[in-house]
């Protein structure tokens, strides 16, 4: 199977790593970053390519861009891992568009297009008979959309409940723990790594909601957007607070909420037993489903990292690769 | 997609109830307990066959058997969930093989001939070109199966780490919790339905040994059984042993683990931080799968129960039915 790469951040370079690493039957025949392309319909050479973009920060050919490779490349998948736009979704959804137009697949972890144009990138890959996976876009390493679509097939998803911002959840840990303040368990997120300089997204509860978006695309056969969501984040949690819900053998976690019967998509700081599966330490994610029939699952992993993040690709992959080895 | 059904008890009637109340495009063709069955080519009613097991205890027609639902019904996959033999494996293990040789697929909830047979089972399997499913073998509603297969695809299983039984755990949380006896605890999980009247089976270790064993046998490549398993039991565990434990933020659970690089297989209790979201309360299970792209995945859920079980069947069903309709 030939695949096309836009995009060498964290996520592509680790997905081309594995790829090597794994010597999987994937034949990279185009790769983009923001400045340059490569196309090559025998397959670039993986290694090559990576020393050049660590060395010269670019792949060479600056006259080929993301476009180019979307056009011009052989391939069968598009995976699309260029860095997010939650407003526009662009570039990235004119790249999968023009990619399912031509009748290729597309694998993202772009939560901008996902979020926003779900129904009508779903609705255009259907009639171009071509998939669509987005596992990476959502809780990093856990496989929630393979778990929806193929482990808890058959049963009714009653409500979703998700720890889905690694950031929040290793500042409320760190509050909980040591009784720091707010601000100094952002700081300490910070210094280990685990908050962005503006930490805005995260701590306001926004990554969160999109996440929760689609998620909810994926459950609910409507779509809705980032509006839909009532959204509070942890940034005016007080120690007290948190002091408060100890007492009671419970703590408070960003819970991302959803709940078809009632119309229900929140996200907010939630108080919650400690005993309860959602509890998870650290930058850590975890969704509970509930259902009619396997009753309540929950899921946790990693929320990010490279190669976290080339788990859900690869499984995206593959998923692909076995409908074509059953003649697709 | 016509069905034949081995197995009236728990797990039999309650997929029976969920393909009628969710009408499913499922049509059950036969359907056999342990004395009678019923073939129909057309469709069984499913209401009525139910209504009349409950009445007499029986289906009606006595001269029919199991082995002639397999060998006379018309259907596309048997789903065989009769009850668990550990050491023969049988009546199951013949009807599962004469059903794949007869090219049907099968679905089961049986231990038995997948912890005892399960290599030779899937040779045969792959020999008459039709699916073996047994994702209700293992961890109730967990999709354990599907996750292996479908979620951490491209992931290599570095180790597993499972609460597998609920009645082991149900008694150690409580031992925790109260401080109570393994006896006092036992005695309350039989009133609580958790333990049967010979417990032995579970707190002996067996019940994981053998889901341990199918996990294994898995995921290596090898065929083990249950005597390659290490195994040691709950019921000499002392309240002194929890209280010690608990002094280091810690406990105990009856962890089955598997790490293939060690060629380890072994059930034992076993001190774990809790933290760890391995640590469940009550009747739960958990799974922790440590593999080298995703690290550490981990799923929680009832690990028993009919409908739980159903689900399970249900997801094995649907994913047969899915490759139907890419023209297999």
């Amino acid at each position: 199977m030939k695949i096309a790469i836009l995009g060498l951040g964290a996520v592509g370079r680790g997905l081309l790593e594995v790829i090597d690493e794994k010597q999987l039957d994937l034949v990279v025949t185009g790769v983009a970053d923001s400045k340059s392309a490569i196309i090559d319909r025998d397959g670039i050479r993986i290694a090559e390519v990576l020393e050049a973009k660590q060395r010269w920060g670019s792949l060479g050919d600056k006259t080929l861009g993301a476009m180019e490779v979307v056009t011009r490349a052989e391939y069968d998948v598009l995976v699309e891992v260029t860095p997010t736009n939650a407003q526009t979704a662009e570039p990235a959804l004119s790249y999968m568009k023009s990619a399912i137009l031509l009748g290729k697949h597309v694998v993202t972890s772009n939560k901008g297009p996902i979020a926003r144009d779900f129904r009508k990138l779903h609705e255009l890959a259907v009639a171009h008979n071509v998939q669509i996976h987005y596992e990476a876009t959502v809780a990093g390493a856990i496989p929630i959309m393979h778990t929806l679509r193929h482990g808890l097939a058959g049963n009714e998803i009653l409500a979703l409940y998700g720890v889905l911002n690694g950031t929040c959840n290793y500042i409320l840990t760190r509050m909980a723990a040591e009784g720091l303040t707010y601000d100094q368990a952002l700081l300490e997120a910070r210094e280990m790594g685990y908050a962005e300089a503006d930490p805005t997204y995260d701590v306001k509860g926004i990554d969160a909601a999109i996440k929760l978006v689609i998620l909810a695309n994926t459950i609910w056969k409507k779509q809705v957007t980032l509006d839909d969501v009532d959204i509070t984040g942890i940034d005016l949690l007080t120690t007290d607070a948190l002091r408060l819900a100890e007492d009671q053998d419970c703590t408070i976690r960003l819970i991302a909420e959803m709940v078809p019967k009632k119309d229900l998509l929140r996200v907010s700081p939630r108080i919650i037993e400690k005993t309860h599966p959602l509890v998870v330490d650290g930058s850590l994610n975890a969704i509970t489903l509930e259902t009619d029939l396997a009753g309540e699952v929950t899921l946790i992993g990693k929320g990010a990292g490279s190669r976290e993040t080339a788990s859900a690709i690869l499984g995206d992959l593959l998923a692909i690769r076995d409908s074509y080895a059953r003649g697709h």
